[in-house]
C-alpha cells in the first residue's frame, strides 16, 4: 500500500546572509528529534535559500526609472492604496517581460522562466524596507543544499525550493517547485496504458508541483517553519541532480491554457 | 510540529453504476487493515464517481454533429491520428465554451465552470468503447459521499474528488479538486501579517488543490487505486460541507495569468 508521511521541521533560526543553510536545517531537524533520512524529500520555502544567499534589496539602495514611477502611480490610482516606486523598479529589474499590470498587480515572466504575481518579489518575513528576491538559479540552490546535506549529514535526499504562485482560471495560490534536485519533475507515462490497454489522458504528471503543495499543508505560513520533509517516497529519487525545476516550463509558443 | 500521512487505499473493486461507492471504499479501507477515522480526508479520482453515477457514455449512441466532424477532421490531419468524431461530440457535449482547438487538442470550459483539455472526458479505465465524463454535479457528488461515509461508518470526514489538469505556463498535469465537502477550499489570510507585523504576500492558499495533488503521490495511474486517505490535518476540517470546489473557479474576467 502507497504512503507517505510529511512532517514540519520547527526551529529553524532566522536566516542571514552567508550561513550555511543545509546545517541550519540537518541540525534543525537533530533538534526536532526527527533527523533527515536517505531516501526523504526536503521541501524548503524559497525565502530561507533567498535570505542565506543575499537576493534581498534594501529599498534605499533603489532608484526608480520612468516605468517603475509611473507603474507605481497608477496602481496607487486603481487600488487607492499608496505604492512605492522603488518597490516596483525591484520587480521589474526581476522581469524579463511584462505579462500584465493591471488592478495594482504586475504579473511577470521572471528572467528564470516562471510566471507569477511581482516577479516572486516578496516583503513578507523580509527585514524592514528590504525586498527578498527568488534565488538567481533555484536550480543550483537546490542541488548546492542538497550537497550540503549529503556532507554536513550523511544522508541522500533530494530537495525542492517552493514558492506560492497564483494560476490561470482557479483562485488562490498553490506552492510550486521553482528549484529541483535529486528527483525527476515530472513523471512521463505518455504512451502507457491502463490496465486494460487503454491509452491514459493524464500522463504527463509534474510530481515536483503535487510535492511543493505538500508543504504548505504542514507548516503554517506565519509559523516561521520554512521546511517540510516528505517520507515515503524514496522511489522517486534519482542519483543525478536531474533537470531541476526549469524542466517544468513551458514555452507561450506551446502553451494552449493561454 | 505539523505533520501528516497520506495512504492509498489499495483493493477497491470495479466500480459499477448505481453501486453505492461510500460502502465500496469503507469495506476496502477496512480489509487495507486501516479503517477510516474522524478527521481524515478522503480523496477520490473522479473516474469512479461518475461511474457510480453513470457519467459515462457509449460512443455507439453518440450522433456527431457538423462541428464535431470538422473539428475531428481538422485534428486528424494536425496530429497524423486518426480521430472519432463521436468522442468529439461528447467533449463538446460537455463543453460551455471552447477555449482552444488546436494541434489535436481542445481545451474546454465545462458546464461547471472548470477550464481543462477535453471538457474532462477520458477513455482511460473505461469499458471499451465507452467515455468517462466528470461527474454532473462534483460537489454534489463529495456531499453525499461524506454522508454516504458517516452513514456506512460511522464517521466524520472531508471528500475531495480529484482530476488531472494541464496549466498555463507549466508543464504536465497535476490533480486538482473538483468536488469538496466538508473543508474550505482556500485558506484566506488576505490582510495577515507575518510575525513581524508585514504584510503576506501568498496569503488565499487553495488548500483543496493542494490537498488533491497529494493524492497522485501515493498512487500508481494504472494501478486502480483511485482512493487517497488524508490522517493529520483534522483541523481543516468543518462540520458544514461549505463551499464546495466551486469556490476555486476564476471568473475570466478577474484573471490576470490569461
Amino acid at each position: 500500500m502507497g504512503s507517505l508521511n510529511v512532517r514540519a521541521v520547527p526551529g529553524l533560526p532566522e536566516v542571514r546572509i552567508g550561513e550555511d543553510l543545509a546545517a541550519l536545517i540537518a541540525e534543525a531537524a537533530v533538534r526536532a528529534g526527527a533527523p533527515l533520512a536517505d531516501g526523504e524529500i526536503v521541501v524548503v520555502a524559497h525565502k530561507v535559500v533567498s535570505k542565506a544567499e543575499g537576493a534581498v534589496v534594501a529599498l534605499g539602495d533603489v532608484e526608480p526609472g520612468e516605468q517603475a514611477r509611473e507603474l507605481a502611480a497608477r496602481f496607487a490610482a486603481e487600488t487607492g492604496q499608496p505604492r512605492d516606486p522603488r518597490a516596483v523598479q525591484v520587480v521589474l529589474d526581476q522581469t524579463r517581460e511584462v505579462v500584465r499590470a493591471e488592478r495594482g498587480v504586475l504579473i511577470s515572466r521572471t528572467h528564470h522562466g516562471f510566471v507569477c504575481a511581482n516577479a516572486g518579489v516578496d516583503a513578507s518575513n523580509a527585514a524592514e524596507d528590504t525586498l527578498v528576491l527568488l534565488p538567481r538559479d533555484p536550480d543550483g540552490s537546490a542541488r548546492r543544499l542538497r550537497a550540503g546535506l549529503a556532507q554536513s549529514c550523511g544522508v541522500e535526499v533530494a530537495v525542492l525550493i517552493a514558492d506560492s504562485f497564483g494560476r490561470a482560471w482557479r483562485h488562490g495560490q498553490v506552492d510550486v517547485a521553482i528549484g529541483l534536485a535529486g528527483l525527476d519533475p515530472l513523471q512521463d507515462w505518455r504512451g502507457r496504458h491502463d490496465a486494460r490497454g487503454m491509452q491514459l489522458r493524464a500522463t504527463w504528471l509534474a510530481l515536483a508541483d503535487a510535492l511543493a503543495a505538500l508543504g504548505e499543508l504542514v507548516r503554517a505560513k506565519d509559523s516561521g517553519e520554512p521546511v517540510a520533509v516528505v517520507a515515503g517516497l524514496e522511489r522517486l529519487l534519482t542519483v543525478e541532480d536531474g533537470p531541476g525545476a526549469a524542466a517544468l516550463l513551458r514555452p507561450a509558443e506551446e502553451d494552449l491554457f493561454l
